[in-house]
């Protein structure tokens, strides 16, 4: 094929995204892969997996090579070794430029075209971006579960096991969080004791060990299940006012930008939840809490940062992207999620 | 030799401490090694710790074997391979019983001989027991790095740092622990800038990243020498509040024994640094916290498990153990220490 078209990647830390998409914003093939980050996947794992989505998006679209690529990926271009990426990308069908971009610029774009506003992303980490003419002007958060990351996943589901452990041990209330993570991790309540304690706590313990830490951001949806219960219910409006501080330091006074929210925790889960899954909740009592906070403020949630990765793909390759076009990528993107699979063809 | 002799060793989770001690309570040598809990150092390096203490203990008090052996050890009851460990002792020379205790019992023995009361331990982690019958009758805290250990030193180390991360961040209020921490990992504030960010809080945050989580407790004392600084001081008071909910989790309303107050936190902290180190901090602004919270219980602040062990040791051996045996051990201990490399012969 000898059509033009680009290449547009959004590597998050534990799945990535890839579409292919010709210049008038029609994607035509969307690929999906693991996490593509160097800092959490290592430099081999996110090459593989960025490898993968850019191959699955390619085969759907029928094509065999891209005139253009662009990145998106957290604290990347520090990272990434540019020329075995710009190699590798060769090998798989690249016959231009590269380029890597911040993926808190591409959050923002997924949400606005506005030439200055704020991106704040609540995922497993947590992080904002104050963006000027269309550049990232400043940051902050991000810092990583054990130094940062407040209102994150990892910060949340942190804050449930440690309830959970503090009611056991009798220094903390009771909850409903504690049925809760028992039955996630198929543990059984019983009276039973050892050494001066309980034995569902020393399992309990073992257990939560036994995960890598970063890896208890997967008790955070418990906080939003047990909604009634005001432990539960603390450590929601805690998180909101942590990503109230974060987005707080970067912000001007005179601020007037739109403020897009992305991540499991704050982003369009509606959207997020594909046909038929269960659980989906809509709209996080985190954003709602952050939008009482920040009332007046435009906030725009994202389901990730696909659409700005493919918006700041055509930018960078000399494509001016009005909101007709980025109304295309963002409808072409959608469909071809709403197929099986969540993949299609259009070729 | 044919005297009858007992070994008693106090194994912590960073330093293990060895006594020989006669029947009538004078020690006869004292002897130092790393890490001796099996949970933190591994079984084979904590094997390694316990015989290494014991044989320096030996050799000062010109033993070749003991008649028994006791070691208090954290959570060791359950975790460490009873035959292994007699096997063990008996080719150092041990020539009867070896029997396992809790540290906790070790703590308290250390600061009285009254059949019931409390311990509470600070050091990297928190823990607190209550004593009935001289016995462990309930233990609360303890749960690690992540998931509990209130006002342990690792929980103050890491809210030292991730104050400082938020105030690089602008998140968070300025606090002199920011220039305090800076000069301890040797960096440099600077005005640089790199991806939104500032130089010196990505170069921090790398340097953090580096340490094993729970080594965030080497930042505690930056908190006790910034003890003008509003953020430090809430820091320590919320220590202080953390401890006392772990000690109210299993104290009785009819609670009459004294508490003893063990760990670098908490215990007897003049004592424990040596003749002539710099930094001593007595008492610990986080004890006296307590002392107020507690109004009325008596606290009894000690350096070590050690004399403790002792005490244990002789018992467990049939011999009876009054305040005149108690204050044998507890001088002679203290002597041995005063001794240069902390050790001393009497053989």
């Amino acid at each position: 094929m000898t059509m033009h078209t680009i290449l547009a990647i959004d590597a998050g830390g534990t799945s990535t995204r890839a579409v292919i998409l010709d210049t008038a914003g029609t994607c035509l093939g969307l690929g999906h892969a693991g996490g593509g980050n160097p800092i959490s996947a290592g430099f081999d794992g996110a090459l593989a997996s960025l490898a993968m989505a850019t191959r699955q998006a390619m085969s759907f679209s029928g094509v065999d090579s891209f005139s253009s690529a662009l990145i998106a990926m957290a604290g990347a271009t520090s990272r990434m070794p540019r020329e075995e990426l710009s190699a590798r990308f060769a090998s798989l069908g690249l016959r231009g430029g590269l380029t890597v971009e911040s993926d808190l610029l591409a959050v923002f774009r997924s949400g606005t075209l506005a030439p200055r506003g704020y991106a704040l992303v609540a995922g497993t980490g947590s992080v904002a971006a104050r963006i000027e003419d269309g550049e990232l002007a400043a940051v902050s958060g991000g810092a990583g579960w054990l130094l940062g990351d407040g209102g994150s996943g990892f910060w949340i589901g942190h804050r449930v096991v440690r309830a959970v452990v503090a009611q056991l041990d009798g220094r903390g209330p009771e909850t409903a969080l504690t049925a809760l993570l028992l039955a996630a991790l198929e543990l059984t309540p019983t009276a039973e004791r050892a050494h001066g304690r309980s034995r569902v706590l020393l399992d309990l313990i073992d257990a939560l060990y036994a995960l890598p830490p970063v890896r208890l951001s997967r008790f955070a949806p418990l906080a939003f299940q047990a909604q009634g219960d005001p432990v539960a219910r603390a450590i929601l409006e805690d998180a909101a006012a942590e990503l109230v501080a974060t987005l707080a330091a970067i912000r001007l006074d005179d601020a007037d930008g739109p403020v897009v929210l992305g991540g499991s925790i704050l982003g369009d889960i509606a959207a997020s939840a594909g046909p038929g899954s269960a659980g989906a909740l809509s709209p996080s009592p985190v954003a709602s809490a952050l939008a009482a906070a920040l009332g007046g403020t435009r906030l725009i949630p994202v389901r990730d940062g696909i659409v700005g990765a493919a918006v700041l793909g055509l930018t960078r390759a000399g494509v001016p992207v009005d909101s007709g076009v980025r109304d295309r990528i963002r409808n072409s993107v959608a469909e071809l999620r709403a197929t099986p699979l969540g993949m299609g063809t259009r070729a």
